[in-house]
């Protein structure tokens, strides 16, 4: 895409009001826009990250067999009543239409998918299988900030497993913890986050939450020094011990949860009555297990844990584009051309190998503000073509992470792997 | 994907409350579930059906220039009062929260991408652009019904244009009506829409709808039997001949509005006080232009308008899958191996060739049961590998919209294109 183009521009500043430095970064950016309290437009850059999110987190899911669908966000009252949660769930936004009838906006998806399911479950020949969405989900946070960390609107896949016992439970939330590393390991934060062990929340007693250290979180984890299970301070009195090993050497580290996934058991089963026939000819509740991952916090979670002073880092499956190819100006006329030429050509050479290049081809930018947008957009790699470069035929490529770079003539750079 | 995993099934009967072919055979072929009226989810197999949709308006969105974005669904309610849409527009979902704030939710979006774009639109030269979604709409149809044709909740690409005067206004509106029949004749309904001169309701005086014959429409329009362009009755009045080319003589017509484009002027840019400096130096306001298609709607308008008694005839760019293989079973064991490993080779093999194959590799159907729900499933080609056919080594094709099959060798079958 040539920079030119592009309606969304960086900024100098971002608003007081963003505290977060993952916030300000894709602010200044022109990743996201703020439209009120915990609500953020996407803008064309950061999309490009969602989505890009969106397809390592469809691809995991899949790779566990997961099958994808989509559910709505207007959900009938009398779902949200046989659990309770329509009153118990304080986040729930409610509609209200004229006739009297009632919806929640989805903030989650057991009271849908429950009876969804049950349409097509009768025997045990129809279990185990899982399926997932992802999808715009609402809640009405009080305390939403921190940018796209706390939000009331936001991206989320959450995945439901259905199951004839605890024992096909267990096997495929064993599988699930191991496609979210997997997800983290893709998204570049696979080091900084750890399994931590915490509390159920209105789905369970206990849950497992992935949980990244940044001092932008708002909990706090307890990391076993031994087995680097961490435990979630909310329940932590309950556990001198780590549950693991038994260590009892902790460290105590800021974080905010990635993920978290749930044995439901027959916690909302039960409600719906959601029944099959087993092999002995016996009516059974399923066992469920759920697991969630929010896209957008996500999103933010990597700006947080991979910035510096001048910018995001993102990491490679992430970022908006591969490559950034800035073109310098000249105030020599003929200078000016033969520097367009080159990277007019560059530009449309490496997208023929398959990469994604943001083109900055803007004529009213200097040297410094091209570099310094660079820096801010993250992108894993800068080529710069200026008339020095020229002089020796060549580019000078950049990684984001490195402080050094090299020129490399225009003839290699298109055959480089990147 | 192999159809024994598949959690969703297929139905002998659809519920008596839906009454168009369309929604009968979608939720008879576990395409989609009603979960309230005007609110359905998407099952494995119609999610792949909207998302080949979206990969169509996306493809000639982007075509265009379009930049696509993703804005949210909870919008402030101040920018609708600054429009007067708050009172006006009776389909508002509204929200209001414990402490008195409201929102809307999205029924269109001129409030959020105004207040948006006037971010970054400062002077002349940040126009021309536009910017796209794909999103889910909210709007409160008292009339919900006829399944996937009028509903609460549906997915929508909105564009919205940008212009320093009407002459770009009336230059990109041609574009998008051309790219608008691109995506017809992709999603296989060009040849029954009819771009229709209709009043603009809340955005404009008048505006262009594509409007799709269907029995099961609940708009009347008149073809001008000179030059095709369609005039909606609810104007009809006020055009006895044809604006384009004062033909006199009509064809009245049901159909069913798939697409809809706006020269939006001024309106919404003037009470946000959209502006840019103009090359004179003047603050002049900018030029808008506002583009949707329903795609919930149009994947049911596809549905009504290819179906035949027995289920859907996907176009072949927005079928869920290119193949449906169907391995009949036998009571010999060692012809049921056979088959299974014929079978099982030829899953593997067009799935190398780039093609989507839904492999039907259930055990307890009959052949019978398999060619019905194959029909009703609609995939564009069915091969079958039986006894009868692997004696001849090879399989039996046919197209769904054809009445005759071939026996194509297991080798050839591979190298085919189809």
């Amino acid at each position: 895409m040539k920079q030119s183009k592009l309606f969304s521009k960086t900024r100098k500043e971002a608003p007081n009001d963003e505290t977060s430095a993952s916030a300000r970064l894709l602010i200044r950016g022109g990743f996201v826009e703020k439209i009120g309290a915990g609500i953020y437009a996407m803008l064309p850059l950061g999309l490009r990250v969602l989505n890009n999110i969106e397809k390592i987190i469809a691809e995991e899911m899949d790779a566990i067999g997961g099958q994808r669908i989509l559910m709505t966000a207007l959900m009938p009252k009398r779902n949200w009543e046989m659990t309770g949660r329509w009153s118990s769930l304080d986040v729930l936004f409610k509609i209200v239409r004229e006739n009297g009838e009632s919806y929640a906006l989805g903030a989650t998806h057991e009271e849908e998918v429950v009876p969804l399911v049950q349409k097509f479950v009768f025997s045990y020949k129809d279990l185990p299988f899982s399926v997932y969405q992802i999808q715009t989900k609402f809640r009405d946070e009080l305390r939403a900030k921190s940018g796209l960390l706390r939000l009331r609107e936001f991206s989320m896949k959450d995945l439901y497993s259905f199951h004839a016992d605890e024992a096909g439970l267990d096997v495929f939330y064993e599988k699930a913890k191991d496609a979210y590393f997997k997800v983290y390991e893709r998204a570049g934060i696979k080091d900084k986050t750890f399994l931590t062990f915490a509390s159920g929340g209105s789905f369970a007693k206990f849950s497992h939450e992935f949980q990244m250290l940044t001092d932008a979180g708002e909990d706090i984890i307890y990391i076993c020094k031994k087995c680097s299970l961490a435990i979630n301070k909310e329940i932590k009195a309950e556990y001198p011990v780590c549950p693991e090993c038994q260590g009892a050497e902790f460290e105590e580290k800021k974080a905010i949860e990635v993920g978290n996934i749930f044995k439901l058991k027959t916690k909302y089963s039960d409600p719906f009555n959601l029944q099959f026939t087993d092999k002995d000819g016996q009516k059974k509740l399923v066992i469920m297990g759920t697991y969630g991952i929010g896209l957008t916090r996500l999103m933010g979670a990597i700006a947080e844990a991979r910035h510096d002073d001048f910018g995001i880092l993102w990491p490679r499956e992430v970022a908006p584009f591969d490559i950034h190819l800035i073109a310098l100006n000249s105030t020599n006329e003929a200078d000016f051309e033969k520097i367009r030429t080159a990277a007019d050509k560059l530009y449309l050479d490496l997208q023929k190998t398959g990469l994604e290049v943001l083109y900055d081809d803007r004529t009213d930018k200097s040297a410094g503000e091209k570099f310094k947008d660079g820096d801010l957009l993250g992108i894993p790699f800068r080529i710069v073509v200026s008339e020095k470069t020229l002089q020796k035929d060549s580019a000078e490529l950049k990684a984001r992470d490195s402080n050094s770079q090299e020129l490399v003539s225009l003839n290699e750079i298109v055959t480089r792997k990147f």
